[in-house]
């Protein structure tokens, strides 16, 4: 993984120092220089030296990924009101909104331009930008809605996160000449890994170490956020006749007790059952890397890199 | 002109109907559907037909360039904080803003999905579409700035309005397989043409019959936007040391007379200055469609709408 991080991180810092000066381009090298683990364009680089070619020749491909990937982030930063991302001001706070609109258009704009003009690409790239689009439509709705169901938050969530990591994977693959089972495999994979780091998202939020995540501990189950955690406590709750995650929601915010929420999803069963959740969805997309790569020599990287991320405390 | 029109408004109406249902892609079909002139598409059509093509096979061009234009009115009304657009309410009025930016996001991405994948047609859009977004940026900066030189407006004008139309033209010649020659002519003529339009816009602003247009007469004049007619008032009221319209944008905009400020841009020469201009630009446009047809049978209908954009009064 280190060197197709090294790889990009060169690619792209390249590409952010050519930008021309001004305020369409500015937030753009600013957003793309905030620290991040660039999982996206690492998968691209690593799907495309899978399946025998060099990485470098998806590199302007992994670059497209990750503009769409942060032109997304921009926009939703927008959506959500949100002030800080990775301990530092987002775009729209730290120039305006009007400006964090544009300069996301034109980086998705951007996106294309770096993405090259083969016809399976494109179709795939669109159909996931598409996605994409319509899981934060969804995340929207689902804010503004009394009830969601556990299957609706697993298309959400698969719709706003799994499906552009298994965009990367298969773009990576198809740059390479890769099969086309063995893109729906490598897509496969990307997509369960997507869904299995969504929920460790969810469970570091409210078990994992505030010193480690930088986040306050349970700061989505203060706001009522419908996580995984949230709405499968719900669920047992009501099929046990108890109250006291219900209890906490009818407070306002800043009056929830979230040590008691906390308290409340590990005694419904919520945590472990998050966890082996996380490891099943995980163990499924393993079996797909297998698939392809039977003696597991050439995909030792990537199932790594897989196990780091569903392992991870931060 | 009306064949390629009902052409492209068949193909449209197709479209739409067959959105998915949802808050995602209502909004496209709504702007979609608001009266308007569908130029630039019927401009697409018309281009591909003039170098020897059916223009039905430039119809998802065509709908590529209307689904881009569209998605730049819903993003610009947003930041414009437009309520109204051709009478109707906009897309965030009538949603919301995030409704407003995420479904716009997704029209820019359906844009390129029926788009295609020929390398020179996308890298034509790609180009413009980013130089539409430079006019935008521009456009905002210019509201901030005291002053605005006539060259600058020109050039922001160029871009955010003038290079749409020269692609829609362009990409239809390229579909028809024009040659680099007069792909290059009638992307010029298309410049000329949009700055002729938008440069006919200002005018109507301030000497156009407001029963006709439809808007306020002096709307422009009196929020100070700095116009082609606005700047260059100023630069001769500098240059003869007089201050009528510099008086005017001293009050604020409800305490500004625009009749006053309309009769300032008549004595100081600046409607004859400007529909000279209009003039002008139009001419060396149409001089460029001479060169790709000499005796002007086949590009009689594409002058005949060039004329009847910079001869309208609404």
């Amino acid at each position: 993984m280190n060197v197709h991080r090294a790889l990009f991180d060169a690619h792209v810092e390249r590409w952010s120092a050519a930008l021309p000066a001004g305020d369409l381009y500015a937030p753009m090298a600013y957003l793309l220089a905030l620290p991040g683990k660039r999982i996206r364009p690492t998968l691209t680089l690593m799907a495309c030296e899978l399946f025998g070619a060099d990485p470098r020749n998806a590199l302007d491909q992994a670059l497209a990924i990750e503009l769409f990937h942060n032109f997304t982030l921009m926009h939703d930063d927008i959506m959500d009101a949100a002030s800080l991302r990775r301990g530092r001001p987002t775009v729209h706070a730290q120039w305006n909104v009007n400006t964090a609109i544009l300069s996301g258009d034109a980086m998705l704009v951007m996106a294309y331009s770096v993405l090259g003009s083969d016809p399976y690409i494109l179709s795939v790239f669109n159909q996931h930008a598409l996605e994409v689009c319509a899981g934060q439509q969804l995340d929207m709705e689902f804010e503004q809605r009394a009830e969601v169901g556990l299957a609706e938050y697993r298309e959400m969530i698969r719709l706003k996160t799994a499906v552009l990591l298994s965009a990367a994977l298969r773009i990576g693959a198809i740059k390479a000449g890769a099969t086309e089972a063995d893109q729906q495999r490598i897509a496969a994979f990307g997509e369960g890994m997507g869904l299995a780091f969504q929920l460790r998202d969810d469970l570091l939020d409210a078990f994992g170490d505030p010193a480690v995540t930088g986040k306050e501990q349970g700061g989505d189950l203060r706001n009522g956020k419908k996580t995984w955690l949230l709405i499968r406590g719900l669920e047992v709750e009501r099929d046990r006749g108890s109250s006291a995650l219900r209890d906490q929601l009818a407070h306002e915010p800043s009056g929830r007790d979230v040590a008691v929420m906390i308290m409340a999803l590990r005694e419904l069963g919520v945590e472990q059952e998050a966890q082996q959740e996380v490891r099943r969805l995980a163990g499924t997309a393993l079996e797909e890397l297998g698939r392809i790569d039977p003696t597991g020599d050439r995909t030792a990287a990537l199932r790594a890199l897989a196990i780091s991320l569903i392992d991870r405390a931060a």
